[in-house]
C-alpha cells in the first residue's frame, strides 16, 4: 500500500506500519515532522531514496506527496495453527474472532483491546473484511506489532479447529438468552464478534458452543463492535481473576 | 457550525445532528443522496432554500460543497441540576465525567456506551476538551439524542456538587492499587476518565473517593479512554444486578 503526504506518512508511522519503500523530494527543507519521519525509516533501517519532484508526481495519485511517499510492506499474519500451539498447554487463553467486522477503525480498536487484555491471537475473515489499513494501524495504536493475527477464509472451520483444541465458542448476540455474567466466560475461550451491521451470520452461530449479551439500558441500538468486544474481554479477565483467586482460597 | 458536500453532510443527519438552516443549489439534480438529505430535513421540519450556486460558492471555505450546504443548531446541554435531581431518589444512577478528554471520536464512543449502559449523564469541560462535532455525533451513533451531556467551566468543582448529591467519585487511574472488581462499583457513581494523554490532573484525582484500574496484560501501554470507559461502565451495570439479585435472594 502506498501512502503520501508528510501528516499521512507520519501518522502510519507512528501507529507502527512496516516500511518496504520510502521516496523523498530531493533538497527537501529539513522540518519537524520530516525529522521524524526520517528517524522512524532509520529504527525500521529503511535509507530514504532522495528522487526528483517528477517521479514524485508520476507516483502520486492525486498530487499530495508534499515531497513523501512510502510504501508499506505487507503485514505478517499469523497462522491458526500456531496460536493454537502457543496455548496448547494453558488453562486459560483468549481468542478473539472477528465474523467480517468491516470498518478498519473498529478492527484496529479490537485488536487494541485484545492485545492489552493479553488476548493469544485475534481471527479475521480474508474476504468482505476490514484490512489493516493505515486507519487500522492508526486505531491499535501499536498493539498490531505485539498480537498475533490470522487471516482465514471460513470463520466456521476455524471456530471448529480451535473446538479441537479445547477452546469453548463464545458468541456475542444481543438475541442470548444468557447475560455474558451468568456464563462461565473463563479457561480457554474464543470470543466470536459479528459485523457491525448484521450480527453473527448463522452458520458462525451454529458454530458456537454458546451465546452472551451484553445488558442495554438506553434507547440506542447497541454497543459499538469494539465496544462490546472489549466489554467482553474485560469480563473474560475478571472471572478468570476471581476464579483464580477462589481456587487458591480452596486449595490454601 | 457550516457542514458541505453530499456526504458529510448527510452523515452529519444521520449522526443525529440539529439543523438551523439548509442550502441548496437550485435546479440541483435528484439523487438517492439528495432525496435522503431532503428526508431527514423534513423530519427536522427544516425548509431548504434553493440558491444559486454563486451564493453556495461564496459561503463554501474551499469550493466543496457539491450543491449542499447546512448549518447546525448549537447542541442542547443539560444542567448538573437536572442530573442531579433526576437521580434525587434514586438508588443506583451512574453518571460519566470526562477530565478533558480531547478526541471528539472518543467523546462520541463514550457518548454512545453510556447511553446504551443507561447513564444519567455525561459531564464534559468547556474548555480544552473535545467539542460536540459532527465526528463526535457520528461515533455516538444517535446517543447525543437521548444522553444529557453537561458542560461545566471546572470538573473538580462538578464533582464537588455530585458528592453533595450522595455520588461516590470512581476516578480511572492506571495508578490505582485496586482492581475495578475488587471495588464496589454501585450505587450512586461517578465514573471519571482523564485525558488521552495525560490521565487525571491532580486536582481532579485529589477529588475522587477512590481509584480504579483495570487489567492489563499486554505489551502496549494502555486501553484507548473510550474502551476503558466502556469496560468501567460494564462493570457498574454487572456489580449492580449482582447486588440487586443478591438482595432479592436475601430478602426471598
Amino acid at each position: 500500500m502506498r501512502i503520501e503526504g508528510r501528516n499521512a506518512v507520519l501518522e502510519a508511522l507512528r501507529s507502527g506500519v512496516k516500511v518496504r519503500r520510502a521516496l523523498l523530494l530531493r533538497g527537501i527543507k529539513p522540518s519537524k515532522n520530516i525529522d521524524e519521519i526520517l528517524a522512524y525509516l532509520q529504527q525500521q533501517n529503511i535509507a530514504a531514496e532522495y528522487v526528483q519532484r517528477r517521479d514524485l508526481d508520476q507516483k502520486s495519485d492525486h498530487a499530495a506527496h508534499q515531497g513523501v511517499m512510502i510504501w508499506t510492506a505487507a503485514f505478517e499474519f499469523a497462522s491458526l495453527g500456531s496460536i493454537i500451539a502457543s496455548t496448547k498447554d494453558a488453562t486459560d487463553a483468549l481468542v478473539v474472532v472477528l465474523d467480517h467486522v468491516t470498518d478498519p477503525g473498529n478492527l484496529g480498536a479490537i485488536a487494541r483491546s485484545a492485545e492489552v487484555f493479553g488476548a493469544a491471537g485475534l481471527i479475521v475473515a480474508k474476504d468482505r473484511a476490514a484490512a489493516l489499513t493505515p486507519a487500522a494501524h492508526k486505531a491499535a495504536a501499536g498493539a498490531l506489532a505485539h498480537l498475533p493475527v490470522v487471516q482465514v477464509t471460513n470463520i466456521s472451520r476455524a471456530l471448529q479447529q480451535l473446538k479441537e483444541a479445547g477452546f469453548w465458542i463464545a458468541g456475542a448476540s444481543e438475541h442470548a438468552t444468557d447475560n455474558v455474567w451468568d456464563t462461565q466466560l473463563s479457561g480457554k475461550i474464543a470470543v466470536v464478534m459479528g459485523a457491525e451491521d448484521k450480527g453473527l451470520s448463522r452458520l458462525v452461530k451454529e458454530n458456537c458452543d454458546f451465546l452472551v449479551r451484553l445488558p442495554q439500558s438506553g434507547k440506542v441500538g447497541s454497543l459499538n463492535v469494539a465496544q462490546a468486544t472489549t466489554a467482553l474481554l474485560y469480563e473474560y479477565i475478571r472471572q478468570t481473576a476471581e476464579r483464580t483467586r477462589r481456587s487458591i482460597s480452596v486449595s490454601g
